[in-house]
C-alpha cells in the first residue's frame, strides 16, 4: 500500500534504480521496522544499511539474502537485481541539494572546509580523509536544551604519493 | 617572510577577507604555532579556531585580543578589522570544491546524504541537525593498517515548526 | 475531472510527489475549498498546509486524517503514501525560478539580502533567523492605491556555537 | 582604522561599488553608530538604509546629504558618487548564496515559494507581489525559549495585464 | 492528425502543461486558424493569446469558454483544466534559449540591457518598466529591402519605494 | 569627481572597457548632459548611444570626433582606444541578470519567448527578427494611472536559407 | 526493425521531435539510402536534409511530400505533423556537447572564435556573418596522409544598424 | 596610444596573456596592419596569425622574430615571451560567448551540430574531423545582395581506434 | 532477470540507448560472462568492448554478429539496432561525475591536467594527445601492500597545423 | 627576462600562487631546463615535479632546498613560502577545461568512464582506484605512422568499507 511512502521524491536518480529497490522499502514500511532493526540482524550499522538500500552500497551475497527474507522479499530477486552483476552507480543528483538535512552537510563543507582540512594537515600531513574507507555513525545524544544529533565520519588517512 | 605560505591559494573568497587575517596567518608560520596550540591558550576548539582564521567564525572580543598578543600583532588592528562591527561573510567560494581533502567532504554528502537523512528523520523525526549550533571536533585515531580521521559533527537537532 | 488543474506545471520535482497529492489537489478544486478554508479547519495556517499540500510539510497523523476526511479521501491511502514512514524531499528543483510571483521573493534575496543580514546582525549579534523554527503568513492589506501582500517570516534567532 | 571591516568579504559584487561606500561603512564604524541611529535621522528605515549602503538603493539628494553629515564626510564627494548620475546596478553576486544567513532566506523560496505563491493567487487572483513597491521591516520578538526575528515583506499586488 | 504538429518540441517545460493544451494546438491546427483570428474573437491581442495557449496567461471564464466554442473542444473540459483553479507556472525551461528566434530576444537583453536601463532612468528615474502590467503587440512593418518585426513593449513604469 | 559614479559597478565586464569610456561618462556626468542631448547633436538615437558608452556598438569617425569634442575630451585619445582597430566584444556578463531593470526584459523572454515566436511565425514564416539590423526606441507614455515605458524592437525579418 | 537506431541516443532534444522523425529515420535505414541521395532527388544538400531530418530545418510542403513518397511514408502524416503549422524549435540540448564530432566543431569556435571575429571584422566592418542566411557544404578532399574533411559556412555579412 | 584599443575587452583570459601581446595589439593598430599583411611576410594565413595574436597558436621562432622585426618591437622580449618554452594555454573564457559574431559560430553547432555529425558519418564512417590538423579560411564572397562570408574548416579526418 | 542489474542507474544518458543493449547486459549477467571473456572471443580489449556495451563505441559487423552469437541474441535484432545505420552518441551526462569510480578519473584532471599538458610539450611539443586514436588498457598489479590499478592511455600525438 | 612565459595563462587558479612559483618557472625557462632533467637530480619523476611547480603537490624540505639550489633561487624565499606550513590547495579552475590537451584527458573520462568503473569492478570488485597513491607517468612512444603518448596511472585499488 505505502510503497513509494519512503522512497524520496523530487529526486531524479532513484527513480531509476532497480525496481526491487522499490520493493525493500515499501516492505520496510508495511512491516513497520526501521534501518537499525534490520541492520542488527545482518550486523551491520543502520548508515550502513541506509545507503544500501538507496543504492549508494553493495550488498555481499549473504546480506542480500538476509535482508531479503526479513522482508519476505523473494530472494531471486534481490540477487538478480542487486546480485553479483551490479554495482552501485553512486551520486545524489542535481547539486546544491535543496533539502535543508542534506543542506546542511553541504554547509557544513561550505563553512567549515577549509578548516578541516587545515587541521587534517596539522594533525597528519599532505593526504586525505577517505571517505572510501570509512565508517559512518549517528548517535542521538540526550541534552537538556534540545536532544544533539552526533555523526561521525571515521575514515583512514591516506597520504598523497610521491613518485 | 613567508606570510602568503598559509593562506589558502587558487581559492578567492579568502584573497579579499580582512588585511589582518594575513597578518595572523603570517604570524603563525613564523612562530610555527599549530591551531591546536593557540586554541588550547584561548579555551577553545583547534577546528573553531581555524574557521576564525579563515574568516568563518567572529572573535569574541577577549579572545581576539588574546589571539593578537599571541602572534604579536597590535590589538588595535586586529579590533579595528574584525571587532565589534565585522560579521563573518561565510563560504567556500566556487563549488564543486576541487581541492581533493575538501572534495572527500562533499562526497560524503553525494554518497550518504540521502541514507543519513533517513536515519536523522528515523531517530528525531521530522526536523534537522543544526550547522549552526554544532561543534566539529577532528581526532586522529592511531590504526594499524594506517591512522585514522575522525570527524565528528555534534549538532543541535530542530524540529519543524508546524503553525 | 479537473485534478491537474492545481498541480503546478513546469516544474519536475511535484511530478513525483506521492499520487495522492493529486488526489488531494483534484479534491481540493472540485470542491471549490481553498487552503485557508481547510486550514481552519485542522487549527493550522493556509501556508502551512498549501506547504504540505506540495509535499514540503510533514502532516501529523491526526491533520492527515481530518484532512483526507474533509476532501472525501480513504484515509488509509492517505496514511499509506504521506504517513509515519514518509519524510518530505523538500525542494522547489531549478533555480533560479522562472515563475514571476516566486522570482519576486528570490529577488528580494538578490536585493535585500545583505541589508536584511546586516540588520539581523545589529540586531541580535552573530547567528541566523531559523527557517525550520519559522512561521509565515500571508495577509490582504487594502490600500487605496492598491491592496498590499504583507508576507511575514517569524523566525527564531539560533546564535553561532563557539565551542 | 577599521574601514574593511563592515564591507563584506568574500563577494565580488560589492568591490566594485563607489569607493565612498567604503567610506561611509568606515565612517559608520569609527561612530559606533547601527543602521537604526542613522535612519531614524532621515526618517527611514534601517533595512533601507542598509540597503542603500550596500548600493542597492539610491539615495535622494537631501538624504545623501544628511547622511554625509552625519558620517561626516565631505557632502561633494558623496554627491559625486552617489548623486543624481549615479543609478544602483542592484544585485547579490553569485548565487546561491553560501552565507548562512542569506541562504535561509533562500531557503524560504525553495521550501515555502510553491506555498507562497498559492496563497497569494487565492487571496489575490493572477498577480505579483511586488518587490519595487515593497517594504521590509524587521523587529526583534522577545519570547522565552529565544527571542525571534520577525521580518515583513509589504508589497502592493500587481495583476497581470490581459490585453 | 496533427496534434503534436505545433507544440514546441524540445521543450521540457511545456510537455507537463494541462492537457488540454494540447488539444487546443491540436484544434487550432486543425481547422488552420491563426492567433490572431482567434484573438479577434474574443477581444484580445495574438500575443496575449498565444501566450495563454503555452500556459503563461490565464484566461478569464468567459475567454476560455468562447476559446473552447471556437475550437469545438469541450467547454467543461477547458473549464476544468484550465478554470478557476489553475495558475499558470510561468517560465521557458532551460536558459539560455538555444532557437535562434527567442535567442535574438535574449540577445537583445545581452547587448542593449544596460543601455536601456540608462534611459529608462534617465526618463523615469529610479524604477522598472513592469513586465507585468505590460501589453506586448508585433506588427509586419512592409520595407523595400525587406519587411520587417515590429516588437512593442508598453509596460508601467514603477518607482521604487523608500521606506 | 565623480567619473565612477555612472558607471555601472557590480558588473566586471564593464570594468576592462578602453579607459577612455571612463572619461566619457565622467564629463556627461559633470556636464549634466543626458543621452539624448548628446545624441541628438549626432543625429543619433539615445538607446544607441547609450549602448556606444558601454562599448556594445561602435562609433564611426565622424560621429566620435564630435562626442569627444561636446565632452570635451581630446579626440586624439577617443580615436585611439575607440578608432577604426577597435571593434566592440558585445556582452552583458554573467546570466541571469540581476538587475530588476534588466531582468524584466529577461522576464519578458521567458514568459513571451514562445508566444512572440509563434506570433513572428505566423506573420513571416520560418525565420527570425535580426538584432543586428534592429533599431531600438524608449518613449514615455503618459497614463493618468502612471506613466509608461514603449519599448520597441524594429528589426529586419529573415527567412531561413534553404540550399 | 531499426528503428531507434539512426536516432540520436543520450540527447533529449530529440526524443521529443514529433513521431513522424523516427519514421523518416528508420525508413532510410531500411531503405539504405544516404542523406545525399535524398537530398538530390529534392534539389537540395545533404546537410540541410539532415538538418530537417533532425528538426532543425522546415520543410517546403512539395519537398515533403516527396521525401515521404522517397521513404514510402503517408504523405498525409507526414503533412499532419511537420505540415504548414509545425516551426521547428532548434537547439542542441546540454552544452557543451559531449559526442567528439560535434565537441571539436565547439573546439573550433573556443580555439579560433576571436580570429574569426577579428578577420571578419578586417574584411567587412562592424557585422556579423548571419547563421540563417547560411548555406553549409561538407565535401571529402583525398590526401596521400588522410583524407580530409571540407566544412564550408557560406553566410551573408550582416553590418549593425546604427539609428 | 591606442594600445589597448585592440584587445578584446570584456574577456578575461585575454587579460593574462603575456604582456607581449599587447604590445603586439599596439604596434600592429599603430601602424594599421591587417593580419592579413603581416601574415602574407610570414607566409601564413591571416587566420592562424590571428589566433597566435590571441594567444591561441604557437609562434615558430623564425615567424616569431618577422613578426617583432615587422612590428619594430625588442625580438629578445618576444623569445622570452613566447619563445620555445612557453605553449598556448588555449580557451575562449566563460561559455556561451555574448558577442554575436562569435556566437553565431557557436550557433551553428546547436542547430546544424548532429546534421554536421550525420554527414561526416556517412561520407567516411565512425570518427571526427580534427580541430587540430586543421585549416582554417575566411574569404570574402561578392554578392548582389551583399557580400558573403565563406568560412572553410579544413581538418583531417580521424576514425576511432578499435583495440 | 536480472537484465536492468548491470546498466549503470541514476545515469540518464545510457537509458535511451538502443533497447538491445539492455539485452546485452541481461545476457551478459544471466551467462556470467565477463566483458573479458567476450572480449577475448572477437579478438578485443575488455575495455573497448565494455565501451561498446555502453553505446560509447561503434561494433564492426562481424564482431557485433559474434558478439551476438556469443550472447545468444538474435543477430538481426542486434544488427538493426547498432548496424550500419547507427553511429553512437557519445557522453557521459552530468558532470561533474559524482560516482567515485569515475570521479577520481576526473580528478586525475583536476590535479595533473597541467602537469600531463607541460610534460607533453616538453616531449612532443605544441600538440595534443588523441583520443580518437588511443588504445586503453587496465590491468591488475599484485602489490604487497594492496594490489594496484594500471590504467594507460596510449594515444597517437597530433601536432597543430600552422596553415 | 621570460619569467611569465611558462605559467599557463588564462587560467586564474594558477595566478594566486605563492609568487616563488613564477621565480621557479622564470629559472627553469632561463636556464633552459627540462622538468626532467630536474627531477632526475631530486630522483623523482617528472610529472610529479611539474605537479609540484604548478602547486599540485608538496615539496619535502630536502627536495625543495634542492629544486632551489638548481635553479639558484633563495633556498629560504623557496622554505618560507613552500615550506613546512603552507599546503597545496589543488584544482585546476573553471571546467570543463578549454584547452584541448586537457581537454582530450577529460573526454577521456566522458567517453570511457563507465568502461573503465566496468572493468574494475570485474577485475577488483566494489571500490576505487586511488587518485591520491597514484603514480603517473608518461612516455614517448615511436611509431612509424607517428609518435605516440603513452600515459599511465598506477593507483592503489581501494575497496568499499562495509560497517
Amino acid at each position: 500500500m505505502s510503497q513509494s511512502a519512503a522512497i524520496p521524491t523530487g529526486n531524479a536518480p532513484y527513480s531509476d534504480l532497480p525496481p526491487i529497490i522499490s520493493a525493500f522499502f515499501e516492505a520496510k514500511a508495511r512491516k513497520g521496522l526501521s534501518f537499525d532493526a534490520i541492520a542488527k540482524q545482518i550486523g551491520k550499522d543502520e548508515v550502513w544499511l541506509a545507503a544500501a538500500f538507496y543504492g549508494q552500497a553493495k550488498f555481499e551475497e549473504a546480506d542480500l539474502k538476509k535482508v531479503a527474507e526479513i522482508l519476505e522479499i523473494p530472494v531471486a530477486n534481490a540477487e538478480g537485481q542487486l546480485g553479483s552483476h551490479w554495482w552501485p552507480n553512486r551520486g545524489l543528483g542535481p547539486m546544491p541539494p535543496q533539502d535543508p538535512v542534506i543542506y546542511r552537510l553541504y554547509e557544513g563543507v561550505l563553512v567549515y572546509g577549509h578548516a578541516i582540512k587545515a587541521i587534517i594537515h596539522e594533525k597528519f600531513g599532505d593526504g586525505i580523509m577517505s571517505m572510501i574507507d570509512c565508517d559512518i555513525h549517528i548517535t542521538r545524544k540526550p541534552h537538556p536544551k534540545g536532544d544533539r544529533v552526533v555523526l561521525t565520519f571515521d575514515g583512514k588517512f591516506l597520504p598523497y604519493a610521491k613518485w
